[in-house]
């Protein structure tokens, strides 16, 4: 056993910082057939990924750098051998202020006045004292609400867990969405991608939401039925959209998105690496001593569940 | 004495409610000529108060409808005979919500995203467990501190008084401006316009901001030298600047800012009529009846300072 023998691949931006969070952990750095632990430095190669393992004889632990591991899991599923983690609420905080603060520019019209080149009529909603839904409970959530401390927001979640959740003032099931949505000001997508998850705001929920509401996507783009969102913001039976997540993604050229004046979209910046890799390489250093001194790690993945 | 004969004046959109809010603090609503208050009703029209003040022979307070009061001083100045309130600290939620859209819509790019019609680069910077530096302690900073509870951020408070502020690590004098802002990731302008405060902002502070920093003004334009600010924004010296007020305002079309790249300009929206009104209301509510009970009220302007 040598629960110290660390490797870090494929060779990326991110290879460094992760390289010296695993030494700052306790970790020695060892080729990949040698090492029991392979950290994944590369968010977008989750193709590469199973044959990497094929090279690794040792390993029994792979930490993924990404909270959203869809990709990664067909290679999880065919792996249950191993132990896997991912980096679950590491970027909570960086996404969940751009949630607030694409809601905002949204609900304040500032995406609107930005595209403008006069001084023009008065618009905009409060969210402080407003009504927020969120679907998801996980780290983003939390720290959503955690962000909203001072608002005097009331607060819905939406998740499969009944049990309550602090800070909100009430938690309704997936059954319940057209109900959780109604009267909210903004509803925030903050889940993970899964069968069950899927289009989950799709017409039926669209169409309950408030005329001025703003839905705010910083989940994963499938989790709403885009052709019903753009039905939804083209007929303005909502107030807006502001994305930083999008399905397809990119959002290529020439997508009817990009032309609504009532829809913002953001390229995948709820953490930038700048925000991200310091974060990260936090977390993988705690989750590296931990592992070392065979304490339980961090992000653990459960495959059935896919989060 | 009547103190509950109050007049509403002039004619505008605010006067129903008003007029309203005062019956339920418990007034009579009566002619100018026998009025004891006169609670006026429309914030653009300070012109015609002094002559409107001449037919009032009994009037002995008078309820100004703004938080900022620069066009009424000469009227207040030269009758000091009466007592003065404002709306002071009464808009002070929206406002400071509109500060923290402000502030995040440009650090995380959100302005610049929403100008583009394509996918592009990340970029952005957090506010969360980062540094601002308020102008100002009065409502709008004190409410736009609570509002930031949940963020972890290192707060500068740029003020007069030397006294601490809760929610403060600092409070600094304006002398020390150009200390105050160096380091801050946003500093934010929500200070009364004076003979002091005017061109507070000028390129010596603009020089020691960082060249990643948003300045967002959301109290007056004339706190800002706008030709400084411009060639800042132009240079490149700071991050950019989200202003909810101009000098001069409106700002006309074709002003080099509309232009900039760095810049968004929302119509002074802080408060929209719709956020206001209700607000306004419920604040002359609780003065009338304090009045008539005889009672301290809100608000009172001194005719010295300017607010």
């Amino acid at each position: 056993m040598a629960r110290h023998h660390v490797h870090v691949a494929p060779d990326s931006g991110r290879v460094d910082s992760l390289q010296q969070a695993a030494l700052a952990g306790g970790a020695e750095l060892v080729d990949a057939s040698s090492a029991e632990v392979l950290i994944w430095a590369d968010p977008a190669r989750a193709g590469e990924l199973a044959d990497y393992l094929e090279t690794m004889d040792k390993v029994t632990w792979v930490a993924l750098p990404y909270a959203g591991i869809e990709p990664y899991l067909p290679t999880i599923r065919s792996r249950r051998d191993l132990l896997w983690t991912c980096a679950r609420d590491v970027y909570s905080r960086p996404v969940a202020e751009h949630a607030v603060a694409l809601a905002t520019s949204g609900l304040r019209n500032i995406v609107g006045y930005a595209r403008q080149d006069r001084w023009t009529a008065p618009a905009g909603t409060m969210l402080t004292d407003g009504r927020i839904t969120i679907f998801g409970g996980g780290g983003i959530s939390r720290a959503l609400i955690s962000l909203l401390q001072g608002w005097n927001c009331d607060i819905t979640v939406v998740r499969r867990s009944a049990e309550p959740l602090a800070g909100a003032a009430r938690v309704m099931p997936p059954s319940k969405a057209v109900e959780a949505v109604r009267g909210a000001d903004a509803v925030v997508l903050a889940l993970p991608l899964t069968e069950h998850t899927r289009h989950i705001i799709d017409k039926t929920v669209l169409r309950a939401m408030e005329p001025h509401a703003w839905i705010v996507n910083v989940a994963r783009g499938g989790v709403i039925d885009t052709d019903d969102l753009v039905e939804a913001l083209v007929e303005g039976s909502i107030g807006g959209a502001a994305l930083d997540v999008t399905d397809p993604e990119p959002l290529p050229d020439g997508h009817q998105l990009w032309d609504l004046s009532n829809v913002v979209i953001t390229p995948h910046v709820g953490n930038t690496p700048e925000m991200g890799i310091p974060l990260l390489a936090a977390f993988i250093e705690e989750n590296v001593r931990s592992w070392i001194d065979d304490n339980e790690v961090e992000g653990v993945v459960d495959p059935e569940s896919g989060y």
